[in-house]
Formats: structure tokens, C-alpha cells, sequence
């Protein structure tokens, strides 16, 4: 289906600074940038687009050298259609010996997905139900049932050890606790950053992906959107690995405005949680 | 110079376990394995050698199926001559709009390197150094002059900012602490592991590499061994991204024993410290 | 029921320490000590025998001037009584106004109990129960069902916090997090230290009181011993404020036995959570 | 010297709250209350005054069973002549074993002082200086030179070992961070709270006092204020332990207004930092 999304994200630039955006959607046989424009203000101000080895995130960087306020657009129409799977059997769970080389860096311990510390509560919660597909159904059940998402409750330092015992936070917090208890399971994962249809209030959104069978599928613990309204713009080891601003210097967030909206007579059909997705 | 390395660590496997290697030295530019042999104990074990893309890990994966004491040797001559760098000057320093975006990961925190809480510390302590390679040099005195070596005084669980509050560590916390700056004073940086020529007591070896001047140059906070003598296996963001063994499963480690000896009337001339090198 | 207790401790005292003990068993309304002795070796050591205004403990405190292998015993006959009390019902709950005064530093958070960061978690988890004796209980029951007892698991910096997150622990970590989640729904509680008949291996043990109907009543959510068997050595905010030893200066410790045996044909006859007690 | 103390406290009770206020100007031998006053409002809200035992503050409670906007305001006329001391010298120094029992319990570590991971640091930076006194003084340098006041810059979680990584905080912060310090020193720490003069803008105070040489002398590494002009309300083991508010139910804090003004022609004579003072 087709989306336009945008956004819009302004900056007081004190002295100098460097960005590194992450704000465009990526180019995925299964996702298809139909238009974009990429817009800075003020003038004059130069980008660089650029992709890191490996990743799919579609990157630019600015250097702002004098004081101002400084804003980036992004406006694009996207083709979003990504795969339909059946949920994979139990028997065809990989083991580490088993899987794709490129995918074990998914397996470790990250800056805010502590999996090396829950090893115990994994077994405990979640080593019960059979096969990979079901456990992280479960880790996303547990997410859903016992963490409640309070907007401003957690900030950029809060990790996922913190949201286990604080019970509360945003996106970004319920993403981090799925992906820490994966891993603490030896099933890859990774953060996924995109645009969300139907999101409100309309923001960036963040789940996860689990390589199950094979693929990445999509899961979204907080179960606030259609998992078909997503249009993907990165993904990475957690939200330090893919930020969709990175601020370099002597600036501050002034303000970020997002939209997703479904061009007209396209909705995606299935209710949250309706097909599983992969975006790979 | 030419180096004997070995290594064999043991193991418990309870009921069946997989195990992720990472004891080869590298083959880089400045280092050549000239011989080499891995051996596994029991008999009948198959390992299966592996590289995850873009970096230069030699990785070996083994799965164990039964209750056994498994053990994997490493034995290698390997020819290691990193280069000699003079100190970069301050104008050689790039910003972040000007790294090669391949480094651009380093540059964010991480499992055990949390530089996002490390802003104003490294600001107060090491930014009137002039230029990237003066600060990484102050950040190696700090913490060669403010953190103490103690064995055993840290387990797997231990961060950064652990090492900055109780002023001790091993290895391993040592690097931490020096990637954890660097990259707060937005400088990539990464973690090293390797075997040490005089290092005692003889252990795997790790430290870290700072990109400085648009080279990934070698610190070690410890000083304890001559950086001409280290034989590089492998880097990553931190130790949970390199470390010499991963175990997945129900097994229990019951000993490493590591050696590395320079062949005779080869020795590594300067003292610690003295030489600038690189190994990329 | 009476009971033999004992304990020997001991110590390398490299150049000089103090120490702060508190091993004896308390005076209480429902405990008497029958006999009692300490024994300090080398000979010459002295001690003093004090005790903190307000609080039971029984405290020695003792200066060693010397390097010596120092050790304290302690042997007494003990007759411990505690009151059967009767579930409180709901509507005997006190608010916080209606508190005795004495007991509010009991709801605050502790070095090891940071009950400020789990109001969220005692919502969701034990505030439907009906009244604080039946939330008690569903914390006990929590804390057994999802906490698992693994000796070594857990050290001096342990907090309940870590505890929620790693799902194991000793006695004293179970305490700890019954007396965090207490306080979180402003349960008054408190840290209980004594002498455990049955406990197997016999050591200290750590369980809590929480305060509810006016009455401290014991909880433990180990389940390890029957409470009847407990000899109470002292109370306080958590382990920091109530440790059997402190040690102060250049001193390591080498030993710690206990034992605590009933007086033949007594034996306390409820199993484990049997009776509800108080020893106040 | 006389000062008008005046605080306002405003809170939305959306169902019903009961709350603890210490707000008040403690009566000591060097601090007498002239004149003062509590308001609630809407009336007919009734409040209890009540003390802990062995405590200095004067403590009121409230029972709110209504939503409401409710505010409580405090006025009072405070006649606060501390003592001057002389700087003990360090042969005045007392061990643990020569310490008044009732101290102890500020040698160990509590909620947001984590003395316990802090031995080693405060080896390395202040074992060295000669004396308590000269340690305490090094402790307020060390504060002062490398913590950044920063309003907003923490929260109510913030603990000392946090603030000696992030190196910002507020009033607060430096009281932990000091108290800690000298935890890990075996000198004994509280913390202390009041109104002060001069401070800007105005709000609640939190410094230290450290047990010298048989005194409780106040410390404030903060220095933005003069001693002499502080009007202690309490003390306690950390913010945890002596908070001006705490809150049990379902109520919102609004604002905060505090004020301290001196009676005209009395200002207190030396600058921060000028005289030796005790409130004990």
C-alpha cells in the first residue's frame, strides 16, 4: 500500500554542529520510495547522503557552522508491501551453529538490551512455549500485558533492565525489552525504525524484528498500530545504533513533527497484530 | 615479529551446547599466520570456520551433542609488524561529517561503553587536550593513573560506568572505560582483542583502537605489555561484541590457558608505550 | 522452643581493624537468652558491648591493633517464643496517618530496596489483593514462584532491583525485594536477621517483617525453614543497617559457621509457613 | 541571627492522599522559633504534628479524602545562631570503636549513598589528606571543582554513583555524592535540610553534615549559599530518609515556592564557606 510520509524536525544550532539523519525510508524489495524531497533550512546549507556498509538505512549528514535554527524536511511516497508469512514451525528453528553469519551480531548484548542478565528470567517466562516463533509471541504477550506505555516515562538513557522493573515506557522501551529477551534466548533481534499508520499521536515509531526460520519478522509489543502501516527507514542492535537524529555538537531538539497518512481508498485490512510481516 | 600464540580452553558440556570461537589471530595487512592448527577433544566434533561480513574475525562455531569435557586448542606462528604512525596533528583531526561512514558505529554507546552518560565528564577532563590524539593520550593517563588492575575485582556484568565509581578492573574494564570516553568526545572508537608477548600472567589481551587522523591506531590503559607485541584476533563495538568464546547452551568453563612467545632473538625493542602503531 | 545457637567467625587482620558484630541474639518480650557466651581470640582483645538507642540489637564492637588471625564465638541458649497471631483482617489496615511514628522510616527507600521505582510493578502485581496482610502474601508468593535460590548467585552490592531483572538470589536478596515491594505500597518493612533452625547449610538467615495491623509480623519468602525455628539477632532498613558483621579497616574474612539445634523432643511443629508470627 | 522562613506547597488530589511534610523550622538549642504558622487549604483538612523518636523534625501529617486543590503554607520567624567551631585537629579523629553508638547508623550506605563501591575512590583522592576534617574539606573540593550545578540536570532516582559519571546535579546530588564520600571513609554523614539565605533562586536546601571529632559539622559543597545563613528543618540518612514532602495515594505535585529573608540590618557576615558551623 501506499503511504505519504513526512517530517519535520527543527534544531537551535547554538555555535556549531553535525548531524546524522536516519529520517528516509529505505529501499527494500518490498518497499519502494515512489517520490521523495529532502528539504534544510536555512539555505545554503549542505548534505551529505550516505549508506554505511551492510545497512539499509538511507543516511545524510550536515554540518552547520554558524548559530541558527536550523530544520530538516522529508517528504516521500512510499510502496510499502511487505511479505506475508506463515508462522514458522518449531522445527524449523535455527540453532547458533545454524544460522547466517550476518545475523549473530543480532545475538549479543547491546547498550540499552542487557540480554547477558536474563538468561533466568527467560527460562522462567519463556523457554516453555515451543519453538522460537511461540516464545517470542509470549516475550510480546508479556511485554504487552505488563508494561504500560506512559508517554515522557523514560528518557535516552533508560535500557531494558530499567523498563523490567519499572513497568512503564514508550515505543522505543517496549522494542528494547523485546530484543533483550530474545537475545537472552539466542533468537536474533534487532530494532526497527520506521514510519506507523494510524499511530497517535503521530510520531516516530520504533519495534522489533526477530530472525525466526530463516526471516525477520516484524513484532510490535505495544500493539498500537497495524504492523502493514509500517514503512521502514532502518534498523540496527537498539536505539544508540539507530537513532533517527544524531546530534554532534552545540545544538538542541527544538521540535519533531511526523506524519504517515494511506492514500485514499488503500487501508491496510487486519487489525494490529493480523498477519506476521517481514520487511527482509 | 614472529610469534608462537596457543591457547586451550576447556569446557563442561552438561547435556549439548554450541560454542562461537574467536581465537585465531587475524590475517591482516600487518599480520600473516605462517602456521596454524586448531585441534578439538573428543573426537568426532565438527567445527565449521566462518567470517562475519566485513570484519576480520576468524570465527569457528561448534555444536556438542552429548555430555562431554570438551576442549578446543589453538596453536599459530604468526609474522605481526603493525605499522608505525607518527602522533596525528590536531589539523588532521576529522569531524564527524568527515569520517568514512564504515566507522560511523563506533562512534555510539554501547553494551559496556555507555558514552551518552559521559558527556560532561569527558568535557571537565580531556577536551582542553589540543586535538584527538592528545585526548585519547589523556584519557589513557586517567585511567592508567586513576584506575587500578586488580584481578578478579570485575565479572562479565561490569560497565564503564562501574569502572569510573570503583576505580578498578581488569583488561577488559580498561578498555571499556577508554572506548566509553572516546566516543563521548565523539572520537570512534573500538575494542581489541589478542594475544600479548609479556603479558603476565598470560591471558588473552584486550585493549582498544581510537580512529584518529583517519587511522585506527592501538592504546592500552593498562600498560603492561609492549603494544609491538600484541597479536590481534578480532575488535568490535565492546567485549560483548568480541568476545574470545560465546556459549549457548548448558555447558560450564572450566579453564584457558593462553601463551604467546616471541621467537628467539626477536624481541619487541621499545617499552610500552613506545611506539604509535596500527594494525588496519 | 528453646534452642542452642552458635556461630564462629574469623578473620586475617593484615595491619589494624574494627569490627562491629551483631551475632547475639536479641532480648526480646518473646526470646530469652538463657546462657550466653562471646570468646575473642587471640586472648588481650577487647570488646564493648553496646547497643544503638531504639533498636534491638545487641552490638559488640572491637578494636584489633595488630596482624593476627582474629576470631569471635558466640554459643547461647535461647528460648524463643514468638506471638501467634491471627491474619489481620483488611479493616485493620492503617493508613500512613494512622502509622505509629516510629515505624514511617520503614517506608522509605533503602540502599538495597529502592521501593521508589516500583510503584508501577505493585500495581499491576499485588494491589488487587484485598488488604496488606493478602498482599503480603501475594509478594511472598511472587518472590517464591519467580525468584529461584542459587548460593553464590548474588553479592554484598545485590539490590532488589537486580534481583526483579536476574531471578536469582540468597536469602538476603529475597528479603530485600519482599521489603521493596512492602514499601512500594507503603507497607512499612523491615529487614529480620537471626539464627534459622532446619536451615540447610546452616548460615545466617535473612528474611522481613512487614507491618501490618498495627503488628510486625515475620514473612519469608525463602520458605527454606519453619518460623517458628527463627532466633532473632536484630532488625533494620535492609542489609546495610542490619549486617551480623562490619568490618572496618585492613581485615579479610576466612570463615563463617552457624548452627542453631533445638533442645531434644522440642521441635516446632508447623512446617514452613505455618503459623503467623511476631517477635515484637 | 532572625530570618522569615516561608514556604508554600501546592498539590491536585485527584482522589485521596495522605501526606508528610517537613517543612518546619526544627527547635534546636542553637535554633529557636519565635513566631510561625501552617495553613491548609480548603479548610476543614485536619493535620497531626508528630515526631520520630530520636529525630529533630518536626513532622505534620495529612489525610486528604477528597479531590481537591490542596496547599499547605508555612511561615515562620527563626532565630538560627549555629555554633563556630574551631577545625578539629586530626588527633581529635575518632574510630569506630570510639564513636557514640547513635552515630553508626550514618556509616552505612543507604538509598541514593552507595558507600559501599566508593572504598577505593575515595583511597585514590582524599585518604591522603591528613585528618577528617582536612578529608571532608577535600571531599567538598572535589564536589565543587568537578560536579556542574545544572537545574533539572536529575530526578528523583539520581543517586551518587550516578552523579560522579554524569558530573551534574543539583543541591541534592552534592549532599549524596559528599555523604557517600565520606561513608567510604568511615566518617559518618547525614543529610541536611532546610531553608537558606541568599540562595537563588529560592527552594528547599539540601547540604551535609560530617561527625568530627565528636561534632556534626555542616559541609556544603555546593557553595552557593553561606552557612550562616541556613535554618535547619531536619536530617537524615539521604533525600529518601529526610524528604520536605512525601506523598502516599493519588495526588500530583502543582509548585513549590519557598522563601528566606533576613530581618533588616542582620546579614550574616562572612562569605560561603567562612566559618566551621554545627547545628548540633
Amino acid at each position: 500500500m501506499k503511504y505519504n510520509v513526512s517530517c519535520m524536525l527543527s534544531y537551535t544550532v547554538h555555535s556549531r554542529a553535525e548531524f546524522v539523519f536516519s529520517i528516509q525510508a529505505a529501499v527494500l524489495e518490498v518497499q519502494q520510495v515512489l517520490e521523495e524531497e529532502l528539504i534544510l533550512s536555512p539555505e545554503g546549507i549542505c548534505m551529505e547522503a550516505f549508506e554505511i556498509p551492510g545497512r539499509p538505512e538511507r543516511l545524510v549528514r550536515i554540518r552547520v557552522d554558524q548559530p541558527c535554527y536550523f530544520t530538516i524536511g522529508y517528504r516521500a511516497l512510499v510502496d510499502s508491501r511487505p511479505r506475508i508469512l506463515q508462522p514458522p514451525a518449531p522445527d524449523t528453528d535455527r540453532t547458533v551453529t545454524q544460522l547466517s553469519p550476518a545475523v549473530l551480531p543480532y545475538l549479543f548484548p547491546s547498550r540499552y538490551c542487557q540480554s547477558d542478565r536474563l538468561f533466568r528470567f527467560v527460562q522462567m517466562e519463556f523457554e516453555s512455549a515451543e519453538g522460537n516463533y511461540a516464545r517470542v509471541e509470549a516475550i510480546c504477550d508479556w511485554i504487552y500485558k505488563n508494561v504500560s506505555y506512559v508517554s515522557g516515562s523514560t528518557n535516552t538513557h533508560t535500557s531494558a533492565l530499567e523498563t523490567i522493573s519499572e513497568r512503564q515506557g514508550v515505543c522505543r522501551d517496549f522494542a528494547h525489552l523485546g530484543i533483550a529477551f530474545c537475545r537472552a534466548l539466542s533468537i536474533p533481534a534487532r530494532y526497527f525504525t520506521g514510519f506507523a499508520y494510524q499511530l497517535l499521536p503521530q510520531d516516530f515509531h520504533a519495534c522489533f524484528e526477530a530472525y525466526i526460520g530463516g526471516q525477520w519478522i516484524v513484532f510490535d509489543p505495544t500493539r498500537m498500530v497495524p504492523l502493514e502501516g509500517l514503512v521502514k527507514t532502518g534498523h540496527g542492535l537498539d536505539a544508540a545504533d539507530a537513532a533517527f537524529a544524531n546530534i554532534f555538537g552545540d545544538a538542541t531538539p527544538v521540535s519533531v513533527q511526523v506524519d504517515c497518512t494511506a492514500m485514499e481508498d488503500e487501508t491496510p485490512d487486519p487489525p494490529a497484530g493480523g498477519h506476521l510481516l517481514s520487511f527482509s
